[in-house]
């Protein structure tokens, strides 16, 4: 019971953290390409930072409102399985017999053991109807708060991330002078960011960062070449 | 055999899907905002082509090589956690076989059972260790080229779902008029495009579709609400 209370604060802490990683990825990259590229076709820092607060806003709320409703369709989705399983294993209990003695099989279990762990596992509602969910069709109960959370920690990272690209158009004049310095501060961030986002995920925490990096660069490079192009 | 091959062909129709969804989504939404924002904001058409291409360039970019790094983190995280499971096979045999026994436990089987359907999947330990990856971490061996795939299936996505609200400033002159033949073509791409995305996922279509196009409209009018209030 304390194992499964400790995995489950896991998954929830790791659901933030994926949420933090998925809003802060793309607005550190989008409005920092965003603002590259219009550095090259305007000259003037305040089309920069309209169009970059603009697409922040944008961002944002099209994001943490996909987040929100990634998160409902999850639990409506959730929720309508668990009927139906409920369901199945009231009236087409010979075909949910099937299925589970089936999973037995899969995991390597011999005849007599399939069927002596599917009558066990048969014997609760509830309990089968949880095993189904879980093992048959890979369905973890979802947290019901996690829609709006799921909402707020993506949109406020995106918010965050991009105000890091857009902060020199604010001060400077010269949309060049910005760039320079938005290049800087951002791949900076990115480098970081990387470092910290490939620590979580358990793999290479350097040339993660390299490869976030260099990601926010391309972005960069082919909105401004895209952005010169058009303009001439 | 059989059944498994063609759970594997639904997994990956179902990524495709998934691909798709997540780049059209943001595709339509935040060009769409952008474009938005900035009619309310510059007095030239041009410049919100030259924004919103280089928005679709950037956007498209680090959406797909976002995938690309998430499908290849995956796989690192898969080979490593493989590489694990064989070692403590191997070499903490003891501390598996109780995590294996837990397994069993937790989804109601007899303390009887749990012991024998232990001992016969620790039999064979490639086995032993597809069944751990499988259940005790819940993790699908994931497809070679799926981070390929996933790259330009987001992006293009992206790109096709972000030309959409674009096309009507290449046209016309006046950002207002833009505006309002965008509104519409796009308002309708949501709803068609939240109807079948709901569809996919198994939730009510209608409502599915009014809500994605409203997270649409909320997100370009906050953007044109934005821009407006930092030209001032």
């Amino acid at each position: 019971m304390d194992n499964h209370g400790h995995h489950e604060e896991h998954l929830k802490r790791r659901d933030t953290l994926c949420d933090i990683v998925i809003g802060m990825s793309d607005g550190l990259t989008v409005p920092f390409a965003l603002a590259a590229g219009l550095s090259g076709a305007v000259n003037s820092t305040n089309i920069i930072v309209i169009a970059g607060i603009a697409e922040i806003a944008a961002g944002s709320i099209a994001m943490g409102l996909g987040g929100y409703l990634a998160g409902k369709t999850e639990q409506d989705h959730y929720n309508s399985e668990v009927k139906r399983e409920y369901y199945e294993v009231e009236n087409l209990r010979h075909k949910e017999i099937e299925e589970t003695k089936e999973f037995f099989a899969s995991i390597g279990l011999s005849e007599e053991l399939q069927n002596k762990a599917t009558e066990e596992i048969a014997m609760d509602k509830k309990q089968w109807v949880d095993f189904m969910m879980k093992y048959e069709l890979g369905l973890e109960k979802p947290d019901p708060k996690r829609a709006t959370k799921s909402a707020l920690n993506i949109g406020l990272s995106y918010i965050v991330g991009g105000l890091v690209p857009l902060s020199p158009y604010f001060i400077v004049e010269e949309p060049v002078n910005g760039l320079k310095i938005s290049v800087g501060v951002t791949i900076l961030c990115l480098f970081v960011f990387g470092y910290f986002k490939s620590k979580i995920t358990g793999v290479n925490a350097w040339a993660g960062a390299l490869r976030v990096m260099l990601i926010g660069a391309l972005a960069a490079g082919a909105a401004f070449g895209v952005a010169k192009l058009f303009e001439g």
